[in-house]
């Protein structure tokens, strides 16, 4: 990938000296920024540009090229990429559109002029991009005209949409935030963000990653590119409603939409996805600050009203406000004769008018062991106070380094002083006490999550027995059945529950009696899927009367609601123990492979969403993680003097779920629903199963 | 307050021509904003400033003062309200802290100020404030310097903290957003928010009201002068975090924490509440457009990656994207010989390069009946496109006005062309796609959930009865019982369970065979208070057999599980017809009175918080809407084939408990706790109840 960022010889293909020839502004930025190479220009009519010679094709050229840039009508571009090829230019990138994104004629010159790159061993970025950006060398292919002030710096971005680019860009360039290289991909038709991503992931003067994705070529690979970095990612993934529309068969495949698993996947391997450019900001100010190692944060306010606008922020961000210790709070009284308003956190600074003093008590502050980070929020009147202000930011900046602890700044005074500000400063501020408080909560969360990659699953696995189940399946063309499911199930160790199918009230109480009460009913119809809606179960039964009077209640009831429903029988049940049902399922991701699925189960899974994902596969760790992560998680835990439930059980079945799917790909869908879990120590069983295979070479 | 906002004659008090003299700032500010009234200062060491007299004393200047602003030590305060009471001035603003954030001795000197005022009927405004601004008249109290830039316009600012209003003062200038009138409130000693809002309701110059309050004085009279005005209130109420250390004997009283009824009492009138001055910004810009008066969008966009963004921001707000109409498109297609690269909702307009198409375009469109609002995405040079992009952009305005309907435009270019064109377009424009979009989210949503004000409940109340009840409670200085309680929910027409409390074995069959199977055993303790947990409930016995075994078990759980645990006895109830269970409760906030809940009961409604609040007394409408702002208010609705709930049932439960604590305000908390709902047409029952009486003259 570096010939795309170092070229010393640069040809624009498609450049006339017409006023709106879009070729031309190519080379103007390469000049705007500097380029250090040599440029040749090429375009049919020839002529001369910017005191150089138009060349009439790339032959002509009296010199190697290292990278041409192509923006010609897309019909010429396989014609042009052969031509380039004859040359001995190996790194092309295409500007053009009217590719894939045309219907059927776009794609056929689409695949002309991969075959002619393939044929001599071209890459090429594009088509339908503005390819790359190296800050350092001048480097800038944009057809866009770009604003060349952008400040060097570590921020490397990659983008699919070359407008997502320039905007990123020119938000970077007004907040003061340097950058390395930028490349905007288009169709990504030959090099794709997997292949970009592990250039940027080596290259020494990228620090940060950006990206901004519409669609994820390869979400194994880049979940495996993540893993093998510390650089922080971040990324942009839109085009979320795509997937909206489809239809689920299972409970797992509607809970697990795309975007869903997206978001799983991106936090096991630490990258941190956002979704506007002013959250990308924040995060990128972040990270410029020193690490946040705790939750307790110090502020300091000018502003009363600012204080209280901050605790509250603070409040809502999940953060601790620190608690000062009282001699502290005394010794700070006491050397600064401070008649501060509120000698508390926040530290109300109001009725002091002295800046020095502020940045006297900021070190003081960030250098006591109880804070872990500190917000500043300094308002003025730039005319008055702006020689101040900024020497007292850049103590801020130093205090926080010197404490490696982060200082967030909030500021508010001149729009312009601020725009200022945001260039000349070292460090970054912020434009609402909110942005600050979110800044450092991103910082805070930053990787958490991410999965230990070396985490492998283990445990008990019949694999001979499901591997003969799933072929007869697949022999007789069909999915398993529920107690083949549940067999499977237990083949890989899940417990599951016994139950014995009666077809009438007699073999009902013969059932019970061999049972021993207390037993349940559970009426068995193809055509009743809601069966306790319907009355077709009873609980607790503690005698033959008792089963009596309920099967016959229980037939009556669903006759009367679902007059046309077959009854195939009764189910009978032993009293499973009380405990909390939860869904545990996996399915197969087009982009990532299997993912499971666990939640709290029953209606209130579907309605409130309170499910964890992760790809697989993963150990204990990870589900442990996953359970956590519910908001139901307290109930599990016990809670008020309820009672814990078995969690490591349940853990083992998410296990042996995640084992089972990675052993049989074939799976394309897998419900465990519910997943009873009793109290701690008592175990878990699956009450139900369901299963859905896909092809068998997936 | 009218005296406050249009002085003819301004005293200054404190001013010294001491270059640090703070005094001296506000008559800066006056002059800057070009007050055009006379200014006199007043300072005890006399001299002249600006070529005016500095006045040693009040009574020293030789005219009628109609408004003073003070701004002395603490302790002159009281003898210069004196002065001026003497002289006739009637309008005060006092700046000065030290007042009641300082303890014994401030309190004691804010006594003394109002003791002053009061005796000579001057009106003030403050202490620590900073007074108001005229925009109009050129009146600028403040002792912080202020920018005299900011435009004029219809947005009025009452805001408790001198450093909010600055900031959102310098906000509005640079997003060039035109103020009206400002005021700094600091302590509301006299003149308070609803003082200024009654007023501010009033001006004619004032068409949106911004406040921003850490506390508010009166909840009742700030809904009722909400409810009187058409005019939109925006209220950002912070200090969130007072409340949340307070312990909560019932569940509803937990649940309605001070901010969330703060939250539901602003929703009941139509005040939308914000949390930054950016989400400020957002509303105001979304009110300068015309109204969205239905939910479906068109997304025009000239880069493709910002069309995309824009289509999920959309999905993530609720909105829907329209469909275009298959003629319509064509007719585009044909009219403009289009090459667009997708001529669908989002609309890419990628491929045009002709600004005054996409005037045409988002004109045609804006115009069909299917679309009810617009995000246009703007990308471009400034120094390319500059002249024909603002020429397009005051064409949007034109269109969206004479269309009716909101066009929310975003734009991306340089950082100085964006400020330049916020001082100089007729209309707002939005920097980053997700803004336009949560702009018009806030457009569709400002003001849903207001209540008619007309609403009043009615229904069945045996007042004597509840009265009767209440007073020997009183007598007897206790808390209602459990029976009591029930009792008293059913003089308010609340249907209650019935069952017998049962001393042992043979009294429960008894209490059994009189009730008819099934029946319910649950065990009476007063050291048990999660019974099920501990095996203290037993469902659905049908026998003599069953009962027994069940009562045996049932006090050898709670004996293994509790054994210090003292049994009063069980319960024996008829076996509810299944349900669901919800909590109905109330309780007394100190700001807005009662205020009354509903929720899904049992343990998720602690973990989940899907609770709906509102501010009693209301109606039919509320208590319905209240139901379905609960996010498991499908289920009640019935979904999947699952029996509906008898929400008509619930929704007199919950205007019963609306009626009785409106008739007897001593009922400090209140929680029905469940109420089993059962299917459409079988009504709901209140299977719980407990009360918490506050002192009788509340």
């Amino acid at each position: 990938m570096r010939g795309f960022f170092e070229p010393e010889t640069v040809a624009v293909v498609g450049v006339s000296n017409a006023p709106d020839n879009l070729g031309r502004t190519i080379s103007m930025n390469l000049m705007a920024f500097g380029f250090e190479g040599m440029i040749y220009e090429v375009g049919p009519k020839g002529g001369a540009l910017y005191g150089r010679r138009i060349y009439r094709s790339v032959d002509d050229i009296p010199d190697h090229i290292d990278l041409a840039v192509l923006l010609a009508p897309a019909a010429a571009i396989p014609g042009i990429m052969e031509e380039c090829g004859r040359k001995g230019v190996r790194r092309v990138v295409v500007e053009s559109g009217g590719f894939t994104e045309y219907g059927e004629e776009g794609q056929l010159l689409a695949e002309r002029v991969k075959e002619a790159a393939a044929r001599w061993g071209i890459r090429f970025i594009g088509p339908n991009g503005l390819g790359v950006i190296n800050r350092r060398l001048g480097l800038a292919t944009s057809f866009g005209i770009l604003d060349p002030s952008v400040p060097a710096g570590g921020i490397s971005v990659l983008s699919q949409s070359g407008g997502v680019m320039i905007s990123i860009l020119n938000t970077l360039t007004s907040e003061g935030l340097g950058v390395a290289k930028l490349v905007s991909m288009g169709n990504k038709l030959d090099v794709d963000e997997n292949d970009l991503l592990e250039y940027l992931i080596d290259d020494s003067e990228t620090h940060i990653i950006c990206m901004y994705l519409e669609g994820i070529t390869d979400g194994r690979r880049l979940m495996e590119l993540a893993r093998r970095t510390d650089k922080p990612i971040l990324l942009h993934k839109s085009n979320i409603g795509a997937a909206a529309g489809r239809v689920a068969a299972s409970h797992t495949a509607a809970l697990a939409a795309d975007d869903r698993v997206v978001d799983a996947a991106l936090r096991q391997v630490g990258i941190a996805r956002f979704r506007s450019t002013e959250t990308l900001v924040h995060y990128l100010k972040a990270l410029a600050l020193p690490p946040l190692r705790g939750n307790r944060l110090a502020v300091l306010s000018r502003s009363g009203g600012h204080a209280v606008i901050t605790a509250d922020d603070c409040e809502l961000n999940g953060f601790e406000l620190a608690t000062l210790p009282e001699d502290f709070l005394e010794a700070v009284q006491e050397r600064f004769r401070a008649k501060v308003v509120r000698l508390t956190n926040p530290m109300d600074l109001g009725d002091l008018f002295d800046l020095e003093v502020y940045g006297d008590l900021a070190q003081a502050t960030i250098a006591m062991p109880e804070v872990d980070g500190m917000i500043f929020l300094h308002t003025y009147v730039s005319g008055y106070e702006g020689g101040r202000s900024e020497e007292l930011f850049r103590r801020l900046h130093r205090i926080s380094l010197e404490a490696g602890k982060p200082i967030a700044v909030y500021t508010n005074t001149a729009a312009s002083e601020v725009t200022r500000l945001k260039r000349v400063l070292p460090g970054p501020i912020f434009d609402e006490p909110s942005d600050a408080v979110q800044a450092l909560a991103l910082l805070r969360d930053f990787g958490r999550g991410m999965a230990p990659s070396a985490e492998r699953p283990d445990g008990p696995a019949d694999a001979p027995r499901v591997r003969g189940i799933l072929e007869r399946c697949r022999r007789e063309g069909r999915d398993p059945l529920l107690q083949e499911s549940l067999e499977i199930a237990a083949a890989y160790g899940i417990p599951v529950i016994e139950g014995r199918l009666a077809g009438g009230e007699e073999e009902a109480v013969q059932a019970a009696e061999a049972m021993g009460y207390p037993v349940v009913l559970k009426v068995i119809s193809s055509d009743v899927s809601h069966k306790s809606d319907f009355g077709g179960v009873q609980l607790n039964l503690r005698s033959e009367t008792g089963v009596r009077a309920a099967y016959a209640e229980m037939l009556a009831a669903v006759r009367s609601r679902a007059p046309e429903a077959g009854v195939q029988g009764v189910l009978v049940q032993p009293m499973a123990a009380t405990g909390r049902d939860l869904i545990v399922g996996a399915k197969l991701d087009s982009h990532f492979g299997h993912v499971v699925l666990v939640g709290m189960g029953g209606i209130f899974v579907e309605l409130l969403g309170d499910t964890a994902l992760r790809v697989a596969p993963f150990g204990r760790r990870t589900a442990e993680a996953m359970l956590r992560e519910l908001r139901v998680y307290p109930i599990l835990e016990g809670r008020r003097g309820q009672a814990a439930s078995d969690v490591p059980a349940l853990i083992e079945v998410i296990r042996s779920v995640t084992r089972l799917v990675t052993d049989f790909p074939e799976i394309a869908e897998l419900d465990l629903n519910p997943v009873r879990v009793h109290e701690a120590g008592a175990g878990c069983r699956a009450l139900d199963a369901r299963m859905r295979l896909g092809p068998p070479e997936v």
